[in-house]
């Protein structure tokens, strides 16, 4: 009776999300704010949003405040089904009788440190935002979208008063469009999904080993050899340039040198270390191909594309990677070597430092400041480069005793698939950093990292979102804010508010698992996935199947979501469960076991038309046993009998097997499971 | 116990979905190609598919055909989640030993009429593909996806022998982002979404009365005034043309004028024939501004202004619209008047036949032929113009025996949500259409329409999809192709193929759903939007409460696909059980209607934190009361009560009512229903 599948599942959903709900009443505060502001005091009543809402600015806003105050309305509309008024301006001196009325005293400039601060109160007639420039009345319509609520009476806005300021000025999100392209509507959605938490910066990562995503006018072999054809049109990079800006989020770019350059060479072999020919990479091993620090034309080239680069994008920094040069290259390149000891240059880290150096001018000349990962940071270098830290917060605290501005990336490596709850914690000035206030004043923010080996245009959305959110917080709100479970509770509500900017993270799910059986009825397959996540960290790079850019990256492993909400609400059921022995929990645990234990005879007949799915027959026969131990273990403590200790330690040894990787994935589900077993005995 | 709404809502699909599948078995083949060719073999074998798999074209393909064929391993790559060689090139004269060889003689051009067919050869050890041009080519990757099946040995294609060719040669889909702009991506994953089901032409409908969607760099008014910053840049549009082309798809724009013009008029009133000044409208009524006709100024704008149009959208055909031009601005306008008597003009239909002529020889000079709707067919235009016509058939006919080209759309108008089945019986060329070979030669084809009234970028997809596949098949496939089941059966597994192209048709129902109750727990919402369908024709225009451009498209109705698969199902299972009054049948609708009598009970718990959701609580609670109706007929069918008829006139009378619109939606299962109390009298 495969139908039994969805009825459970059901309830299962249900109980671990009142689960949810009741952990939610423990919380600071029954906001769903995402990030969290630096000061919110509620008040009593309620702002009612009807047909009559009206938003009208004091004073002249700028066209960025206007056209933000429209989209406001229009995700307002979309949201509740209001037919609000949109288009007719109000009365002459009406801005002042608008429901919503807003104020900033001039344009924010896209450059870190700029003012961004607002203060928003919401009393029953009315919404006051007011913001020294339009960046903070950005934010603050954020924040009163994220403040709509519903009730039996129509929407409102509860009465509050809000006094925000970001914690760090460098909040942002890096995208790598190099190993795989990323279309220009994901690039927009995510500079909407960006908006929606109150980040600020784009980093967008042009250039790889695989592939070299701009068009240059300059050097058209540029992107016509290094891209198979998939690269942004200056016209799109404007576009989006623009696009952003127009969200008060700056753009960033990055061409990565001197090495993670090969798709440079197929236009230009006479620039690298080594003589060609070159193909672009189309594996992700790192790649030998770098720029050729001894040549004088490389220099040359370098400025005129540069310069060339900063015409098409306005911000005051440009990033040049500079990481995992391996130097190989360099040391097999006698004129190199020769060149290395004329100039006196000890060894492969004098000669990039060297190399920098002779950037550096060039960037000067363009008007940009340098950016670069930790390898930049090398004796010569001066105090007006900014560190990228994928090596850490003792690096980063390190560069900002020495003078350098930096940003922290390690730990927010997204694409790994960590759970939100440790990209939270992990802090770019953590406690004890001993800095000065100076110093610390140093530490600029950080940066989410979205690194492509794995990730296509139809999962990036869901690799980045909603766990960044969760990095926003970190990087907005004070440092005080970190209650991991009252963040889970509004990441699952700030994910749903953003789909609404057309991001794909939620929908993308069940797209792929119809594909993947062709078909709609794709519940069980839903009921697995809801229990399994990808392998962690560079697990998948290392034991998976996808080695090269052109492999499919639409299997059930690139379908499933980086973490598991189910398996989280499991472990938590489980854990109060052992806690208080209550008959609810157990219940709610048998329901959610045998869902899972009878998912494997729903799956089988769905594989026998569905090859692609084959692999993941153990992992659902896997789920299926887990859960059957699992059942076992509940009746057990339901009926308080004492565990049989060899009994028991079979169990954990099969538990232990079935936490192995299978089809890239793990059962989620089987450490909660492995408490349950434990308790059985300790009883 | 609101859990079993989800388990009763599984047994019904599956019930339904089994129901479908014993239809299938009635079919003309176990093939599910969509459109089908004009002739298929059905030969013994399979071909199998593994990642030995490989591409080779005998001689120069050429670029589209290469890439086309790139694009293809990558999609077959993605279904099947085998890792395929796709770079590297196989070695010299390796082509003929691929696994699949295809072959052109030269690439298609794009206008009507050119040479589409292709031969398609599978055999156990490889597959053949040849064509006279790359658009043949292009046509059989598409067959060969459809073709591809999975079993327990893996997946492959069945051998087979096809000969195809399109019956007719302009198989279109009209985009309308005058009244609700398309963005970019959405343009582009429709132009795939018919490049998949061998649709050749995007008309693309740019002017309206409430947006000016070009960008015109000689006359950046029409734009930067006339479409609230939403319009395409000349940049995109050649990106679109581009991509277009690569896919065998054809861009014929549309500028619709004298009428529907008032965008026009914000940055130009002096062409207009009222004094202005002018807004763009934000109403659906028609709009009365229109060109002025006697002033000379006028055609030297339209000259320039479609020389600089012709230089961007290089299809031998412009389409003029010509439609719905009221004439009352040019009656009130004495000069207009004036103008008319001097030319011996003897009616408004007569001015705009000479304004239609003047534009003739404007186009003419730019090399392009004119299209226009059913209107610009007057005395004295010439016989190259081509008419659409959105009046029917008859009007088609009587323009082909009088020596006009002419394409269909009246009975296409997929914005109207009307049943893919009534589309796909409406033949340009119907039966005793009384014309001669050469006159009915002249009958080119038709379009889809896609009106945007009520269509947003988040809506459009599933308005067009998958219903205009039914239409493709009608334009594509020989005229006895007519069997509506098979082709219902059909377009299930095509709408899921669909969707690989980024189309949104049935991943956006869901995130809107979520988007409504602000959560993930819809599956009451599911079921509801399962039942019903929104208003057919242009009911929901009259009766429903969207009036401008700037009314939510959020609301449930448009959340609500166009036809409801379940409802069709429901009814086909109703009729089933009254033929043959089997138990199977009976247990069945039991739990169908079951779970939509129960629904209401779980949809209340929703409503009261969705206030937009208010407006379907008398919907929901219909269908529980029609739910309830028709179980106690199914129960009195069942125990062969005879029923009494003063109660089966009230139940009717029940159903009646209950068949009225509410929240724009109709309950599209009450129709069934009746039938079942119909039959307890009758029995």
């Amino acid at each position: 009776m495969p139908l039994r599948i969805s009825f459970l599942r059901s309830l299962f959903i249900l109980l671990l999300g009142l689960g949810a709900a009741g952990a939610a009443s423990a919380a600071v505060s029954s906001l769903d704010l995402l990030p969290r502001p630096s000061t919110v005091l509620e008040t009593e009543g309620r702002f009612p949003v009807d047909e009559s809402f009206t938003v009208g600015a004091i004073g002249d806003p700028g066209d960025r405040a206007r056209r933000a105050a429209d989209r406001f309305l229009e995700r307002l509309s979309g949201r509740t089904g209001l037919f609000l008024r949109r288009d007719d301006s109000l009365p002459e001196g009406g801005e002042s009788r608008a429901s919503f009325v807003y104020r900033c005293d001039r344009a924010g400039a896209l450059v870190p440190g700029e003012e961004e601060s607002y203060r928003l109160t919401v009393s029953p007639d009315r919404i006051l935002l007011i913001a020294p420039t339009d960046l903070g009345i950005l934010h603050g319509f954020e924040t009163v979208l994220q403040l709509l609520k519903g009730g039996p009476g129509g929407y409102f806005v509860p009465c509050v008063q809000i006094e925000d300021v970001p914690r760090f000025p460098w909040r942002g999100l890096m995208i790598d469009s190099g190993r795989h392209f990323q279309p220009v509507d994901v690039i927009k959605r995510n500079i909407d999904g960006l908006a929606a938490v109150k980040m600020n910066v784009l980093h967008w990562h042009l250039t790889e080993d695989q592939g070299f995503r701009v068009e240059s006018r300059i050097f058209p072999a540029l992107h016509e050899l290094g891209s198979d054809g998939r690269y942004y049109s200056q016209a799109q990079i404007r576009d989006i340039v623009a696009y952003a800006a127009d969200r008060g989020i700056r753009v960033m770019p990055e061409f990565d040198i001197p090495g993670h350059s090969t798709s440079w060479f197929p236009g230009f072999p006479e620039l690298a270390s080594a003589p060609g020919p070159y193909r672009i990479s189309r594996t992700y091993s790192i790649q030998l191909p770098a720029f050729n620090p001894g040549n004088p034309n490389v220099y040359a080239f370098l400025d005129a594309f540069l310069g060339e680069m900063a015409a098409l994008f306005p911000d005051p920094f440009l990033h040049i990677g500079g990481d995992e040069n391996n130097g190989k290259h360099w040391d097999a390149n006698p004129e190199i070597q020769d060149f290395k000891k004329k100039k006196g240059l000890a060894d492969n880290a004098a000669l990039q430092a060297y190399f920098n150096i002779r950037l550096l001018e060039i960037l000067k000349k363009h008007g940009r400041r340098m950016v670069g990962w930790d390898e930049i940071l090398q004796p010569g270098l001066p105090r007006d480069i900014v560190i990228q830290s994928w090596r850490g917060t003792e690096a980063l605290v390190e560069a900002a005793r020495r003078g350098y501005a930096g940003l922290l990336s390690n730990g927010y490596y997204i694409d790994l698939c960590q759970p939100a709850g440790e990209h939270y914690l992990n802090d770019p000035l953590p406690a004890g950093h001993g800095l000065s206030a100076e110093e610390a004043a140093l530490v600029w923010g950080g940066e989410a990292t979205m690194w492509s080996e794995l990730a296509s245009w139809e999962t990036i959305d869901s690799r980045i979102w909603p766990r960044t959110a969760a990095i926003a917080e970190r990087l907005w709100s004070p440092a005080e804010v970190r209650d991991v479970d009252d963040m889970y509770r509004r990441l699952e509500i700030v994910s749903i508010e953003l789909e609404e900017l057309g991001l794909t993270h939620l929908k993308n799910r069940d797209m792929m698992l119809r594909r993947l059986i062709q078909g709609t009825a794709i519940e069980p397959l839903q009921t697995l996935a809801d229990a399994v996540e990808p392998l962690r960290g560079y697990k998948r790079h290392s034991l998976g199947k996808v080695k090269t850019t052109l492999a499919p990256l639409t299997r059930f492993v690139d379908a499933v979501p980086p973490e598991s909400s189910e398996a989280r609400l499991f472990g938590r059921t489980v854990d109060s469960f052992l806690a208080h022995r209550d008959a609810g929990s157990a219940e709610a645990l048998k329901m959610i076991l045998e869902t899972w234990r009878m998912n494997h005879d729903f799956i089988k007949p769905l594989l026998s038309s569905a090859p692609v799915l084959f692999e993941i027959e153990p992992l659902s026969r896997g789920l299926s046993e887990a859960a059957e131990i699992g059942l076992e273990a509940v009746e057990a403590l339901g009926h308080k009998r004492k565990g049989h200790r060899t009994q028991a330690a079979a169990r954990m040894k099969t538990l232990a097997e079935l936490k192995k990787p299978l089809a890239e994935l793990e059962l989620a589900v089987v450490p909660a499971i492995e408490r349950l077993v434990s308790a059985t005995i300790g009883d």
